[in-house]
Formats: C-alpha cells, structure tokens, sequence
C-alpha cells in the first residue's frame, strides 16, 4: 500500500520532488506554501491539494517531506500540529533533532543537487541520502527514495556533513576557480567559453578515473619552470599567485606521496 | 587549392588532428613518427604515406603541424630541412620563436583540449588558437582551422600564456579539490561519484551563467554557523582546513565586491 504524502514547500527542490513522487505514480495529497499562487501551480501539476495556511496540513499522513529553507525549517516544524507519520526534512546542512520533541517519527530525505526552476532534471540519477530515529521510519524513507532515485544510501547527520563539505569543494569552490580563470581571460579579452570543451572533459574523465589518477598539468608533472612563469604572470593578482602556490603544492605533495605509494 | 599538409608525430593529439583534418576533406600528404607503428596506423586511417625518419619528410608541402612533446620540439625542427611551406606547432606552453631561424614562416596552431587516443573528440566545439610571424602563415593557419573547428581566435604568445593559466585554475586545480572531495567521502565509505550528478549540473550551469554569478554555497551566502562547522570539520586535515579558508575568503571578497558593484 502507496503511502500518502503531504509536500511542504513549492519552490524550486519541492516542485522538482513532487513531480517525480508524482510521476512515479506516489499519491502527494497536500502541498502546502504560505504563497497561493507557489501552492496553486504545484498542487494542479501533481493533482494534490493546496494549502496555504500551517493548520490547514492534514493529520494523517504517512510522510511529511519538508523542503522550505534551512532557516524557515523550525518555526514551519512548529506551525504544524500532525504528530502521527514520519516526518523528513530535505536540507542538507540541518541534523534530524530539529524535529525532536516535536515528532515521534523523523529523519532526513536529502537529494544531493542543486534545483532551478525552469530546468528539468533527471531525478533517477540523483543520489539520495536518509536518516530516521526509527527503522520503520527509515524503511519508510527508502521505499519512497526507491519510487524516484536509483540510489540512496543511509548517512548519519555527521556523514551529511563530510557529504557537504565534500560537495563545498567539488562545486563551491570549483566555481571560484572557474570564475578566476572567466577573469584572467576578460583581461586579454577572451570569452570564458573557450575554456567549456576542456572543463566538460575534464569532468567526463572522472567517470573513468579517480579524480587523483586524472590530475595532469604542470604541478602534477612537477614543471617548475612552467610553473615559476604561472607565478610571474600572476603577479598582478597576489592573491591568485597565492592560491595557485597552495595548490600546487598540495598537487605535488599528492603526486608525491602516490609515487612513494606504488614504489612500495 | 586545399594546401598540403605533413602531419609531424602521431600520439594522441595528432590522431585526433589528423582524422579531423581528413575528415574535412583535406589531404595529409604525410605522417611522421620515429615508431614505425603509430606512423602506419595514423597514416592508413586518414591515407597518408608514412615516414619514420625525419630526412624522408617532403621539402615541398604547403603546411607542417608539429605534434609532438614540447620537450621533443626544438630537436624535431632542427631534424626536419624543410624551410618552405608554414611550420606550427601545437603546444600550448610553447612560444612559437623556437622555428626563430630554422623556418621563413611559422607559429601556433593550438587547439584547447585534452585528447586521449581511444575517446572521440568533437573537433568542431574545441577552440583553436592561432598566431604566425606572417600575414598569409596566420591566413593559412585560419583557413586550415575552419575547416575542422568552429571557432579560432588569434592570439599572441603573452594570450596564450593567459589562456594556459586560466585553465591551469579551470581544469588542473579544479581537478584537485574533485580529488579533495574524494578523500573526504572515503574516510565516511562514501563514493566519489554520488558528487557527479551535482558536478555534472555545475558546469552545465556555466552555459547559462557567468561562474562569478552562478557562486552559491555558504562563504557566497555568507553563512558563518555553516563556514565555522566545516573548518571544524576538517580539523584532522590542516592543509584543506587552509584552503578552506582562503577559497571562502576568496568568494566572499568577491561576493561583497560584487554587491558594492551593484549599489552604484
């Protein structure tokens, strides 16, 4: 027997949630956002109800999933009186105890990406991770990460953290650098798009190799006179020549430790 | 008249250029490589004659693309006795002065990407970056680019220089912090690639948005709580705990640049 679910939430994570609960053919039975208008669109593309007040969401659901912002998440938890199901939040950055003496069932429903509006996305391929108090809360969260995702895996709240930092670097910081090269160019006058056919490649390659077995470049190959004109040609950008001594150190000490590896 | 072409080495680079060049209808008279196997196999699949000597390379042809290893370039062109037709090399990390004296006309036929021998490769989306010490060497290199790629851009050594830098930061340090991420998930018995599909949709993001606006996580946000928790986080590993640091500083530098930009 489907579950019934009730959607808190309309922006861009719970429109792209409820369509795939939906078109996984899961019964959403409420969605509920503070906006009529973010409730109405939602809840007429999913055939569910909408609501837009906190005391309209009803009691009896099997699972609550709440997707509104991280520092809307505890006002919303209190605003709802249902204590029966299992109530899940879907932040990444958020431990399950915000819902604790609140509910007696709850956890975590965190599908790792980042969600536009207008982009459809392919929910299978998103990977989803699950925490609960309860293993039938647990079990709960599975059967419904089954319906949409090919894979979830069970993370306590201190994994979702290394997940997050892990994913801080990967994204985060891996956009920074892209936005120092989008400058480094637009000073000779060069789009930043001539650099996308080697990024997507670069990428492609980590389904292939481990990203340590795919590091090439002169760090990795230990040029120094390559990198000593790097580090002249930034002298007008102390701080990236600052960044770009850090990493190659931590590239060559890495390359480093690998050869001593397979020498052993 | 389609100009005639010897093709100077057969790894992986020359494969790819080669086909390309074939491909597009134009005649590679010759391929050399000093490993009679790679010559014969590049030159049956794009029906060249094959040389492994550099003496048997023609003194007559229009165009000589050197593909060879930077560090093999120099004695390659004092090998060869050509001084007719235009010589270039395709080395990014390599000013074109190393034909200085050995040739009339010569320069850089550079094309963008990193090509491995079993993968196919989209000429025509990798952009190729042209310079020659002659207007009709730099005319010829153009017409020779149209015909394989979508877009060529001149460029001086100084730009290409740039342009190596930039993508030292887009591809090689990025690279890194994937392999940062990947540690990090290995201490918790996670795999690296539940980070693809976020990856994936990062770069994809770039078609739509410069990377300096498309920056989110918490140093853009600002979110101090989540930066405190992360450096925590890493306090077993003080070289990413560092980087951590300076790529946050680093973004929110920037993020408060970029507001300041806007309330003008």
């Amino acid at each position: 027997m489907d579950p019934e679910i009730v959607l808190i939430g309309a922006g861009n994570l719970a429109t792209h949630l409820g369509k795939a609960l939906h078109n996984s053919g899961l019964h959403v039975a409420q969605v509920y956002s503070r906006t009529e208008k973010s409730a109405r669109t939602l809840a007429e593309a999913i055939a569910a109800d909408p609501v837009t007040s906190l005391n309209q969401v009803m009691d009896c659901a099997d699972l609550y999933l709440y997707a509104v912002k991280d520092d809307a998440l505890p006002e919303v938890i209190r605003g709802i009186s249902a204590r029966a199901g299992v109530h899940a939040h879907t932040a990444g950055g958020v431990p399950m105890s915000v819902f604790e003496d609140m509910r007696d069932q709850y956890g975590v429903f965190y599908p790792l990406q980042t969600f536009s509006k207008e982009k459809p996305v392919k929910f299978r391929a998103i990977p989803i991770f699950l925490e609960a108090n309860t293993p039938s809360g647990l079990a709960l969260l599975h059967v419904v990460a089954a319906r949409i995702a090919d894979r979830a895996f069970d993370l306590d709240s201190r994994q979702r953290e290394t997940l997050h930092v892990a994913s801080v670097f990967a994204c985060n910081f891996a956009n920074h650098l892209w936005s120092i090269s989008a400058n480094l160019l637009a000073e000779e006058q060069l789009p930043f798009d001539v650099l996308m056919p080697l990024i997507w490649e670069s990428v492609a390659k980590l389904h292939a190799l481990p990203p340590e077995k795919a590091q090439t470049g002169p760090a990795a190959r230990g040029d120094a006179s390559v990198i000593a004109r790097h580090l002249e040609h930034l002298a007008a950008h102390p701080q990236w020549q600052e960044l770009y001594r850090t990493m190659t150190e931590l590239i060559r000490k890495k390359a480093v430790e690998d050869q001593a590896e397979t020498a052993r």
